[in-house]
């Protein structure tokens, strides 16, 4: 005989769906036994153009120290983003992507009882993180696809711990601008941690986006969450941060596991966060194939979210899940949203002009125009 | 004014004190100004032989899929460890580093209210873990330094949802035999996850330890918990994993963050589980090590706690703390373990034959003799 180890599981374990990713290229080619080099994956969000020479270096340096643990603080990439940002080391938390932060926060702020605020329609780890740890997840209705900050504000109430926004927002690439997040943030109660994800935000060109670390020093509850898996092409690798109060940093840091970045990813961002060229490239690269999508959409007669991330979400006004099925069955891989309340939707990741014009070719051959 | 967000944490939370790790040689070298290739580390159990050569291949091999996220699922690596121990791909949960293990089983399966038990002088991360989610952690006067089952079996209680026990310990080194395990585990109450820490096992020779593994079908209640950490030479990459019924790895599968283990980290561990000659040559090296280092004790007239693992506690009979700084003034970092409860001890990682000689030296020299 044995034990129902589901039914000993915690309340909010029990109910978790885990997240779904994105359709890894080799899976699509062993189940419909395809060329892998032939599938084209517009589905994670992921930086088309390849790693930064840079990096590669970096890492090659590193492999001899392989059977050494990580440097547990991340001291140089700590100092080296406390730099930048002109913030203090101490105001930096490293995670295992920027996911680690979103569950760092989740695990230090709530519990039962409490409860985290965030939009529809937004990243689905807010409510999974929030519920691994028995807290309720609040969605708030969206307002044409965006973050309704007024009836987010208007959702806060006395248990409620954490709002998670997000700016861009995934998968919807929506944005809100700067006044509107000083209104937000100025009539946020004090106690209520503000997690402000702008994982997306380097694809803002200058002044598109508001800076959430300009408004650190005026509202200590603030948290800024961002990631080298996007922009700086280190998706692989697993590095997030977050830069906050240094007191919340060091509660972040009590509950973080002690080598959660490892060496290699260390070194990694580092020199990513060097390379000025691959970040520039990056973005110049993505506002090129955004119009490349914009203009093949508008040609198919399909509507789409205006979006500022790296990613664009196409609405087929209909079921998007056979037009799906349909686009896999020729190679391209793009992610379907009905989990995030857009049935009739597909987001698609901005990939190199090459990708995009396949995408486009295939999408014109399965919608039959 | 601003909120105080120490308060505002979880309790559980609040009362944690991070784990410490071994000294990094970097840090030493700044503190002290020493040239960091003068220094000799046996502080943190990390293999002395260097990477394998196999490994480095395998991660050179995947330097061009940055960009990608890692697969989720860690399906290759999963699918190898199931092979390779005869179990289904679904009792495999990866982890990243055995760390991450433990603390899945914490948020899985304790909460305030509920407790763990585990022995005195055993991984630090077992209490921690057990604290990070509000739960009680209830140490057990160990007996002889090692595991005393029976007393931690009566200190089971109705609240105990989780027994951490390890094979061999760290950092004590000791051990037990396949009877005791055997006893443990059918007086163990069925409803009590018993978590099996066996880090250092592959450094056990053929028959010297009991394979938890063999205990899995028999008891359902058994999770073994693993890593690539050690003798396998990938602490850099953080890798570990649980092997335990289909039903608990759902569960912790559900806890896991999407992307935990990264890819170079997968891909690593993959090439190390084939390395066979590299396992062969950690266990012989640090076999003729550990009797090194036991024949330099024994010159010094020095007691140490018989051990299994990669690693030898010794007892100088006197605060080890000084002897420990005069270590570091002479660059070499072994750990200090008052934390553990055992302040006349230091922990002594075996290192090459070279490093374990240069130890002994300074040693000898810091003691006078």
């Amino acid at each position: 005989m044995s034990c129902d180890f589901l039914a000993l599981a915690q309340p909010g374990v029990q109910k978790l769906s885990p997240y779904v990713p994105g359709k890894p290229v080799d899976e699509l080619a062993r189940e419909l036994n395809l060329d892998p080099r032939t599938i084209v994956k517009l589905a994670s969000n992921e930086n088309p153009l390849g790693p930064s020479p840079r990096v590669i270096e970096a890492i090659r340096a590193q492999l001899d120290e392989l059977t050494r643990y990580p440097d547990g603080n991340g001291f140089l990439l700590k100092q080296k983003l406390a730099q930048r940002y002109e913030v203090g080391i101490e105001q930096v938390t490293l995670g295992n992507g920027s996911n680690d932060i979103l569950e760092l926060v989740a695990r230090a702020y709530l519990a039962p009882g409490l409860n985290a605020v965030f939009s529809e329609h937004a990243f689905a780890v807010y409510p999974i993180a929030t519920q691994a740890v028995g807290a309720q997840a609040k969605a708030v209705p969206a307002k044409q696809w965006g973050h309704d900050l007024d009836a987010m504000l208007a959702a806060i109430d006395t248990n409620t711990r954490v709002v998670f926004i997000a700016n861009p927002n995934n998968p919807t690439g929506t944005w809100f601008g700067a006044e509107a997040l000083e209104r937000f943030l100025v009539a946020v109660p004090e106690h209520v941690l503000v997690v402000l994800d702008e994982a997306y935000i380097e694809y803002a060109a200058d002044g598109e986006l508001p800076d959430g670390l300009a408004f650190l020093n005026t509202h200590p509850n603030l948290l800024v969450s961002r990631t080298f898996s996007k922009a700086y092409g280190l998706a692989a690798l697993r590095v997030g941060y977050a830069i906050c109060s240094a007191q919340i940093a060091d509660v972040l840091n009590r509950v973080r596991q002690p080598f959660n970045v490892n060496s290699i990813a260390l070194a990694a961002a580092c020199a990513a966060l060097d390379d000025g060229e691959y970040l520039n490239r990056s973005r110049a690269s993505n506002a090129a194939g955004m119009q490349q999508l914009e203009a093949g959409f508008s040609e198919l007669g399909l509507e789409w979210i205006p979006s500022r991330g790296n990613f664009i979400a196409v609405d087929f006004g209909q079921d998007a899940a056979p037009i799906n099925q349909a686009l896999l069955r020729d190679g391209v891989i793009v992610r379907p949203v009905a989990g995030y309340g857009m049935p009739t939707f597909l987001r698609v990741s901005i990939g190199t002009e090459t990708e995009n014009a396949r995408f486009l070719d295939v999408l014109r051959k399965v919608l039959g125009r």
